[in-house]
């Protein structure tokens, strides 16, 4: 596959440009006689969109899916759901001025190289924009994790140097930050408010908490539940870096305080901690599966920057349009939906390894 | 494929475990006619084998690879290269008492739920000793990539608290920790040897740094340079976060210090800084892509542990065998040779998009 | 992957049924910088459309393709085409007495068993609509191999026990059953108008040639250029046979006879012969690569059949319906468009195996 | 993949050469906790090997296999299995002349032209020798499927034009042909014995029987049953075709005689007729699956051939060695193995479409 598709079992396949006239996806095996309503999809839609607060950008899009396939008398019936998304306000107009030239940050300059021609409007295919796709994608998997019990919450931990110290998760859509700290969103709000001012933006970092997970997840070499989850994540575009359980604060731990001490539960094993983040050997353990991300300080800014052309010539740019001064808020919804694509992709792989019934 | 395959035109499929007669791999897409001897993938190997120093597991194993396929004389074919290792010092008789009891931190508790069977000799499958046929078969993409004037070096950069401070390349190979900076080495060599006698062990941290990438390398949106690579990695057992380029630290940064500048440096465009780690939209741009990985301290310790049986009857563990204390020195060819597989499939890939010659 | 996706390299993913809002397809892997408009896709699914002469189904579907995305200012970008068809002539009413009942020779009953669950209007996921986008997507491939110099050739060699008994390329389009036999097509014509007056059908038999091929395409030893080809092929719903070259010819015959002799010609290795059908040991032999399909008669007739509900009650069914008396001619478009998919993803993947240049 | 592999859950790659050290796979996706043995597939290796009668190749292998991996006290552990098979009776001297000739019917200048290098000892990667490892891989198919009660009927039906006209499955092992009808056994022994007299080779066909098929497998619309199982047999290097139920007979057939009549029995539904081959939709229906393949002449004949060299220089051949004057009887077990291996992958596929239990 090349590059548009992720997944073994459940596959997600997207296509379409910032400016085209539409984005959609394919999802190919997903189970039959699952209940799915246009709505299920539009909600983690409408968290996704644009132009819903002050830190997020103002481009108007409503984002309103059509449900093209694969869906009969409200059941998915196993055949692929194709689904389609009509782009609406495209303002080709703000971007005709950087065709020439490479934003800092941006990919415009790789595009070119990899590929030799781009859709430079908007940032064509190398734009935030396919990251819709994705939680469209992500909402029918997470309806089918509904009824295994797996359920997914991704916040906001951290803005610039601002950090959540407390976690309620009914919190978190109480504010545009997406934070389960009511006290920090209003800190980080403040922040990315006076920063949009500037012209200038600012990085952040996700929680994700997966709950509900069966033990056995995760198909050991390569394909292991964290390598596959680091895969997913980090293919959002806003990304750069992982970090499962303890993460890089294992880097100064000893061994006999980073293994987790096994208790029994009832019938069940459980970890007395968590350091591990739900996954030993690459497998999930039943605990609940914790990493985290560093979302990455949007490129497009409107302060001047120094850059070059096509040709490689000396040259400023200033991106206008309309930007999301922190991306945060936005990548919640979409954290959580590729994290149920590849979740949901490796509950049914293990289908395949769970002896006859 | 199911989980014991890694790519999509460089193809390695590995088998085997700790404690069986063999391990083992097949290069699949391997191209043809480059010159390929036993001592290039020996040299490796024998880099990541037990039984080195003072830091790492005494346990004596050769890991004396034989060449099966896919070579005539002396150059690839383009065959699929088998590669096969035997297991000398199998000593299957240390690990028999934990046959029924799951070791704290291991995979033993999870490959049971998963496949409702385990081979219980030294971690079986979940061993890290299938790490050898990656490092067998990365040998050979870095022998192919040396062509295309792509060359790795990974290195410690912490343990425990420990921080090399200064980098130099020659360094890495003169002391046991793999250390690019001689006076941290001793330190790391000193706290790991200490924690050792205690019975105990320590995470850390290496640094990987690949130099000489065309750009263009890197497919959006799921197989994003990034991503890619962050599922080789993160497949390696003991890995338990990444990031590129400032990483986590890009959390506090903001757009207008994050964002590398494009400058002209005779027919070619370079970034001022590398902030972003030579990859933009998921592709390289030419410049070094530089990644860390935090290593957690290894979990098989001598000091006692709390622990459950299969039956979950609470008892005691103490992990006796041979063991590493940081694992670090010995996940730095492995780290180079999952990059090195990563990179060449993604080239290879690269090669179908280029326009006709 | 899931069944709705073909190929490695060049990928394409379909999605929709016979009777919902539409059809369509995502084509990931397509080379940059070709140049591509909408009527070089719709030039072969005007071939394909039903309603086109009196041996053809009389359902109405001008099958207007839209592009979507991957195609900027004329020329394909290397990002995914979203190719897209609406649905026009649905007659739901038409199939709701078939909600029940299992019509002999098609997927009703198959698909119930399958997904416990089937569309049933039209025939939903398993009606032959949507070869459409299979059409869509092989006249994108068609255009890419044009550059190649590669061309395909798919005509009716025979319909019932009529066949064709000689060749003019010419002729093909000349005649709505596509047999480049003038004066065979008329009895075939004859001969179909008067079956489908006894609401009866009749299978056929379609032949296939690629020209332009160069030597060194498939991959050994499970994706040789005739089992991916076979893929290809034997996945159109209505084919029950293939064979290359002799094919079953061979059966009867010695290797003295069959083994093609090679010759020189200027710089070039030629056959004499070609028994083969272009292929030596899975891979072209830069010969004409030919092969012939069996194509079965429409399992939809509207002579009374006994057959059973979904309860297993007897009952009888008559499918009136609009539908197509011998499916040969709009085959023929089909059959060139999976071979062409075919074809690019192993001339690309060879792409991979040249040496650098 | 890059053609070494088959299959998406349940997954084999090969490799070895003809006259290399050995030839090998590993089997990945193989469901845990199956009892196997060696003796398991020694019986198939057995059935497949060289030199067991007057009408095989007297090439001496005992093509004795070793489990490596994935075995645990004799039963499937999950984890992949590593299978080993040494080559012994090399004789690379034979071979050694025709390192410049093309042999007419051979893959020698294909392999150049694609590889631009070949080992040409015995026909090196392209020797039908890689079989023995699909059949390997094939009996540990069998024997996961023996559990769910499918099995494998492969057995000659025509060699030349000697047709067998019965069919008693328990006298298939009793003749070294492999044939069902004992009197026509007699007659192909004695046809291909007086051909080998001469130093020429003839064709033949296989039919092949799978029965106690589940209704249900096989996946729209690429990865449908049939073609998946042309895929899977149409790598098989001998083979030009592939018929399923009547196959090319429908060409000739109007669709009220082709459609299989569905009738209750029991609680189960079933076809009056099987001239579909147990397909529809490309989806088994719970009848026997039946297909015929064509078999080609061995190529490899000591007869005097006009070629060319690789210079493209006139030379002849005559192609001493030890070969095959009728490749059916040991095509038998290879046909049931390929089967095998396409069956369970897609038996597994279709247990995470099946619903929750």
């Amino acid at each position: 596959m090349s590059g548009s598709s992720f997944g073994t079992i459940f596959t997600v396949t997207t296509f379409g440009e910032s400016h085209g006239p539409a984005i959609g996806c394919i999802i190919d095996g997903c189970p039959p006689n699952v209940m799915l309503t246009h709505s299920d999809i539009q909600f983690d839609l409408d968290r996704r969109r644009p132009g819903q607060s002050s830190v997020t950008t103002p481009r108007k899009e409503s984002d309103t899916v059509e449900i093209l396939s694969g869906v009969f008398e409200g059941r998915t019936t196993g055949a692929p759901i194709g689904l389609l998304i009509r782009n609406a306000d495209q303002r080709s107009k703000d971007y005709s001025k950087i065709k020439d030239v490479f934003r800092p940050g941006h990919a415009d300059m790789t595009f070119q190289e990899k590929y030799g021609i781009r859709d430079y409007r908007g940032g064509g295919r190398s734009s935030g924009r396919e990251t819709a796709c994705r939680v469209a994608a992500g909402a029918v998997a997470k309806k089918v994790l509904l009824q295994y019990g797996v359920s997914f919450i991704a916040h906001t931990v951290q803005v610039g140097s601002i950090k959540a110290e407390t976690f309620d998760s009914n919190e978190i859509e109480n504010n545009s930050v997406r934070c389960a700290d009511p006290v920090a969103s209003i800190k980080m709000i403040q922040l990315i408010e006076s920063l949009a001012k500037e012209g200038d933006s600012i990085g952040g970092s996700v929680e994700l908490l997966i709950q509900g997970l069966p033990a056995g997840l995760g198909d050991p070499v390569f394909d292991k539940f964290d390598a596959t989850l680091s895969h997913a994540l980090m293919s959002i575009g806003t990304l750069k870096g992982i970090e499962f359980g303890e993460g890089f604060g294992a880097v100064e731990m000893k061994g006999s305080d980073h293994n987790d001490v096994f208790i029994s539960k009832g019938d069940d094993i459980e970890t007395l901690t968590n350091f591990a983040g739900g996954i030993l050997g690459g497998i999930t353990n039943g605990q609940d599966v914790i990493c985290r991300v560093a979302v990455k300080p949007p490129s497009s800014i409107s302060k001047d920057q120094k850059t070059v052309t096509k040709d490689g010539d000396e040259t400023e740019i200033s991106v206008k349009g309309r930007h999301d001064p922190c991306i945060c808020p936005r990548v919640v919804p979409v954290v959580e939906s590729m994290a149920a694509i590849a979740v949901l992709d490796r509950l049914l792989m293990q289908k395949t390894i769970t002896k006859r019934q």
